[in-house]
């Protein structure tokens, strides 16, 4: 298949990434329709411009119509919800997921689905600290990354649906990693920095800590805000990267810390060069 | 004395900090000088109306008119200042410093000072990731918390000077400390954060990693940017304030990452609920 205007788009769960995406592929003209657990959400989509149709029921008509379906679930529900509903799909089907652990995912997916339908997952690095629909906006995607993870099975006209998918809802550098080193990255950049985050929450309980903090501890902490159901199941569905992403971040925290007893002043401010050099990098493109 | 519009301020170092109230309090009608070591920040100070006047010498007349005299400069540059040129300050004079750390500098300055002079010390929780003048501006005191660090030593006169002056730059919650009470806190709120953010930039030296970040990441360390020269000072000038929250730090993340090496999900579940509830209390107050 190809991403035409005229494509019937399902996204299935409405929430930050799922709204957002509706909404960023309405207002380019495409034809988005929607299943979501809560009524209220499908209220929301269509106030809001968000999709043509909505549904809370898994209708079998509707999943029999599109041609492309983008999954913004929990890993676990969406791989139940393959296990249960995949007899719906037509042939030729593409369905693609946001999900943000890969290994654990895409492979399982793959071994259980119907041989006439395609399955490519990608990962939009872009989302909120809040949960739900009315937080979604398709201005978190802009200027963001976003990544594919093919594997041996994917073809590349599926590939090239991600890429063009990914630039009509506004991403900028669009990468390919294998789910292997997909989930070895996420664990270093996302999946550590909300850990970091939820820790400098537990790690000292000071009362009214929050009258003397700045700007970089609520920077630091933003994250903190945190969808426990969500997250509990990324890091355990990530388990042995994110360990191992931690204990690199230990060592070299111990490092400074090192530097810091022994008064290294150069030690210490060389590691503070080498960080504000490497930062500059990870600033995000102005459109 | 009594901050009114006719007190004559001094700010001696025109930085992010120096510039932005230097600017704060001549928007508000004070009559601001200023001394800082390079020509162009006089310049660029005078263009952008920041100043009444300024010099890179230290000008005997202007710093015996001043009756109020606020310090932004590295810590051990300011206590240096005061070992060399207090002998032009005039009976009466009030003097104040930004330094963000308080037990290693307020104590010498107060014990080195003449008698006739009062120096309170206070510290703005607010900056930037960059330095110099022109990244200065009183935004970032919009807001903000301010607190002051009396000693003994200091006067109620004093410390109203130190209100009044925080609320007409800006400031939002005025907190008093002892000086050892901010080091503990501001170890944790600020040099950890940073230490933090070094680290992130240093533990994984994966090629691209910044082709696949997110916000989260990129939140987590805006602040690795970092003044290399003033931020080892205050790490060494607290060391054992931040060594100790370093390790509450590294206690409480060895805790979390306990519970994922043994697959607890509602141990995660439950700090991730509490990292939540904890973090409302930090969001900035909107003005």
């Amino acid at each position: 298949m190809i991403l035409t205007s005229n494509t019937k788009i399902l996204i299935v769960g409405l929430g930050v990434i799922g709204g957002g995406y509706a909404k960023a592929l309405t207002d380019k003209g495409y034809r988005v329709s929607a299943i979501t657990k809560d009524e209220a959400d499908i209220d929301y989509a269509y106030k809001r411009g968000m999709i043509e149709y909505g549904t809370t029921e898994v209708e079998e008509a509707l999943i029999q119509k599109s041609e492309l379906i983008i999954f913004a679930l929990y890993p676990t529900v969406f791989i139940d919800w393959i296990k249960k509903y995949q007899h719906l799909f037509t042939k030729g089907t593409l369905i693609t997921d946001v999900t943000g652990v890969k290994s654990s995912v895409v492979y399982e997916v793959q071994s259980i689905l119907r041989e006439d339908v395609e399955y490519i997952s990608h990962h939009p690095m872009a989302g909120r600290e809040r949960s739900g629909v009315e937080y979604s906006t398709p201005d978190v995607f802009q200027g963001a990354n976003f990544i594919i993870t093919p594997t041996m099975k994917n073809t590349e006209s599926a590939k090239a649906v991600c890429y063009a998918l990914a630039r009509e809802i506004g991403f900028s550098k669009i990468s390919e990693l294998t789910p292997e080193e997909h989930d070895s990255m996420i664990a270093y950049l996302s999946q550590l920095t909300h850990a970091i985050a939820v820790t400098l929450m537990r790690a000292n309980d000071a009362p009214e800590l929050e009258k003397y903090t700045g700007d970089s501890f609520r920077d630091l902490t933003r994250i903190a805000k945190i969808n426990d159901a969500m997250w509990s199941e990324l890091f355990l569905l990530n388990k042995d990267a994110l360990l191992s992403q931690m204990d690199a971040f230990i060592g070299s925290f111990m490092k400074l810390r090192g530097m810091l007893e022994a008064d290294d002043k150069e030690g210490l401010r060389r590691e503070m060069r080498a960080a504000t050099c490497r930062r500059e990098l990870f600033d995000k493109p102005t459109k």
